[in-house]
C-alpha cells in the first residue's frame, strides 16, 4: 500500500426530505449565494422550490446562473464569476448534475483568484488561491462531483475538456436526496452507471496488489452499480435502487477507492477528448471505449487482477483458467452496458476515424502513469476497435 | 436504506514516516498540548522521540499524561483534565491504542465542561460543551477510535464501562504509520482483529435489506480482517497486512458501514460487562462471545443475512440449505478466531456465572433495537454457552 493523505470532511445529509437541512447548512458559510443549474429539471421536480424556501427561511440573498450545458463550458463559469465578483457572493450552491456541480465549483475557484484568465485556471497556468464555499445537491448518481475535489469544464473553441483539481472545490455540504433522481431518464441513468462504474475501474486496474481492502471496496461499489444500475433503469422511482446508486457514485470517486492504491486513469482521459471534440454523453462514451480498453492491456503479466475482477465482481467459475476468466469478465461488462441499451461502437454516437490521430494525440498526455501505459498508438488502436 | 448524515472530516497521513506531518498539524490548533499515551511502549518504537522532535521543531510546548491503562480509567481522565485546566491547554495528543486515544478524546471533552463531576460527562449526565482538539497516533489496529467519535471509560468503583459520543471528539488529524504496530504482540494483534470484526459483524447484522452498499463495504472489510489478522499474528512485521489490518480498523467503525443501516450493537454492550468487572482483553472477550451471539439469535426469518455472510465473506457453497450456510458460517467465524488462539470459553479468561445476573441485567438495557433484540435471559444464555 502507497501512503497517501486522506481527508474527504464534506457533510453530507442522505435521503428522502433532508434538503431541509439547506438553509441552515448555507448560512454558515454566508446570507449571499450564486444559485447554478442546468435546464428547468430542477423547477420540475420542485427541488427549485425547495431550495428558494430554505434561502427564503434563513434570509440567505440569492442570484442565479442556469443554462448550465452538460459537459460544462469555460463561458458558463466566466458568466458565474462575473455575477460573484459584481455582488460579493459568499457561497455558491449547486443543484443538478455533474455538469452544475463543477460549473460550480469551477466559478467558486475562480471568483478569488485576481485574474480574468479563467481559461488559464482551468488549465493551472494560473493558480487556484482562495476558493468559496460550495454546497452541492446532485439530482442524478454519476459524476460524483459533490464529494470530489475537481471540475470537469470545456472550451469548444479549443476541443479542449480539461479536469483541474483542488482540495478547496471540494463541497462542505452534499445534500442527497435519492427522489430527486426518479425523473433521470434511462438513457442518463444507465449513461450515469457506466460513468460510477468507469471511475471506479479505472482505480481499480492497478499494480498495487497490496492494497486489498481497497480493492474490496471497489468491488462493493461495483457490484452496487451492476445490481442497481440495471433496477434504476427499469424501475425509475425504485428507492432503494437509486439510493444505493447515488451512494455508490459518491464513493466511487472521493479517494477511498484510490489512496493508497493509486495509479493514471485511461478510460476518462480518452472520452474526454471524444466528448471535446464530438460533445456526446460522457457516461455512453465511456461505456464504449471501457470494454476495448480492458481488451488491449490484458496480458499475462496481469492477468491476475481480471482474475480478481471476474471472481468478486461478475462471480465466474474461479475453476477455470485464467485467460478464460478474464475474457468472460470483459464480456460480461460488455453485455451489462449492452443490456441497460448503451451504445457500444463510436459509429453509433456519429464519430468517424477523421479525428483519432488528433485525439489520441491529446490523450496520450495523460496515459503514462497507469495500469498499463498507453501511446498514441495504443488509444488510436482502441477507438479503432471501438468504431 | 435510511435516512443518514455523514461527516468525517479526520484527516489522516497513512504509511511509513508520516508521522513527520504530526508538528505542521498540531500547530493548526495549537502551541500547548497535552500528550497522552499508555505504558512505555511508544518509547521503545521511538514513537516517544518522533513526537517529541515534532513538537521542538514546531516550537510546541507540550506536558504529559503518561500510564494510561488499557479500559481506560476515569481516574485517568481525572488526572489529564486537571493538567489541561491548570496549563490552559489548546489540543490533546494521543499516541497508543484504542485506550490512549479513548482517555484523550474524554480529557478534551470534559475539560472545558465547566464540571467537576467528569463521570457525569462519560454517563451523559453533565453535558458535553465545547471540546478540545484530539490528534491520534494508533499503534495497534482495534479499536478504531482514530476516526471515530466516541470514547470508552470504565469506573472500577462502580464497575461500569460507558462509551460517550460527541461528534467533537472525533479527532482532527490521525497519523496513522503501520510500522509502529509491528511489536504489537501475536495475541493483541488477534484480540484486535476480533475487535474490529465485532464492530463490522454487530452492524452488518441488521434488518435493513436496502442498504446493500453498507453491507458490501462491510464485506470488504471483514475480508480484509480474515486475510491480514492471520498474516499478521503470524509474521508481525508483514507491512501489508499491518497496513490493510490498520486501514480496516478505522473504515470499520467511522460511520460508513452503519450510517444508513444503523441498529444497536450487541457484543460490544454484552463484552463491556465482562471487561468492567474481570477487566478481561476486550478483543478476546469480544472472540468468545460472537459465535454465541450469532448462534442465539439465528431463525428461519434472519437466516437470509446469515447467508449473505457466509456466501460472501467465507465463501461457503451456495447450494448448501440456507441453515447449512449458516451453520458453517458461524463455525468458519470460530474457527478463524481459534487459530489466532484466541479463547473461546468465559472459563479460560476466568469468568464463572456469579455475575451473570448482574452483568446481564445491565447489558439487556442497551439491546433493544438490535438485530434480534435481546433481554436479560438472552444475554445470561449466551452467557452459558460461553463457560
Amino acid at each position: 500500500m502507497q501512503n497517501f493523505m486522506f481527508h474527504v470532511p464534506t457533510k453530507v445529509y442522505f435521503g428522502k426530505g433532508e434538503i431541509d437541512k439547506l438553509g441552515n447548512e448555507v448560512k454558515k458559510y454566508g446570507s449571499k449565494v450564486l444559485l447554478v443549474y442546468g435546464g428547468g429539471s430542477i423547477k420540475k421536480i420542485g427541488l427549485y422550490d425547495d431550495i428558494i424556501n430554505n434561502f427564503k427561511k434563513y434570509e440567505i440573498s440569492y442570484m442565479e446562473l442556469s443554462g448550465v450545458d452538460p459537459n460544462p463550458r469555460i463561458t458558463s463559469v466566466e458568466a458565474g464569476v462575473k455575477i460573484c465578483r459584481e455582488n460579493a457572493i459568499e457561497a455558491v450552491v449547486a443543484a443538478g448534475g455533474g455538469s452544475a456541480i463543477d460549473c460550480a465549483k469551477m466559478i467558486a475557484a475562480a471568483t478569488k483568484s485576481g485574474s480574468d484568465d479563467l481559461w488559464g485556471i482551468v488549465t493551472g497556468d494560473v493558480p487556484i488561491k482562495e476558493v468559496l464555499p460550495v454546497i452541492a445537491i446532485p439530482t442524478i448518481a454519476a459524476a460524483g462531483s459533490e464529494m470530489d475535489t475537481s471540475a470537469v469544464i470545456s472550451n469548444l473553441k479549443t476541443h479542449e475538456k480539461i479536469g483541474p483539481s483542488n482540495p478547496g472545490m471540494r463541497p462542505k455540504v452534499a445534500i442527497m436526496d435519492p427522489t430527486y433522481t426518479f425523473t433521470v431518464s434511462p438513457r442518463q441513468t444507465a449513461a450515469g452507471t457506466a460513468d460510477i462504474m468507469s471511475h471506479v475501474l479505472e482505480v481499480y486496474f492497478n499494480n498495487n496488489k497490496g492494497a486489498f481492502l481497497q480493492s474490496r471496496f471497489a468491488e462493493a461499489v461495483l457490484k452496487t452499480c451492476i445490481k442497481y444500475g440495471k433496477l434504476a433503469y427499469r424501475e425509475p422511482d425504485n428507492y432503494e435502487a437509486r439510493a444505493n446508486l447515488m451512494w455508490a457514485g459518491s464513493w466511487a470517486i472521493n479517494g477511498l477507492l484510490a489512496k493508497g492504491a493509486a495509479g493514471g486513469w485511461s478510460c476518462h482521459a480518452m472520452e474526454h477528448e471524444l466528448s471535446a471534440h464530438y460533445d456526446i454523453v460522457h457516461g455512453e462514451g465511456l461505456a464504449i471505449l471501457i470494454p476495448h480498453w480492458l481488451r488491449h492491456m490484458l496480458c499475462v503479466e496481469n492477468v491476475w487482477k481480471y482474475v480478481e475482477y471476474g471472481i468478486n465482481v461478475w462471480g465466474i467459475d474461479p475453476n477455470l483458467s485464467q485467460m478464460d476468466i478474464a475474457n468472460q469478465a470483459i464480456e460480461a461488462t460488455a453485455s451489462y452496458f449492452k443490456a441497460m441499451n448503451l451504445p457500444s461502437t463510436l459509429s453509433e454516437v456519429g464519430i468517424d476515424t477523421s479525428k483519432f490521430e488528433v485525439m489520441a494525440t491529446s490523450a496520450a498526455k495523460r496515459l503514462k502513469n497507469t495500469f498499463v501505459p498507453l501511446n498514441k498508438d495504443d488509444v488510436k488502436a482502441i477507438y479503432q476497435k471501438a468504431l
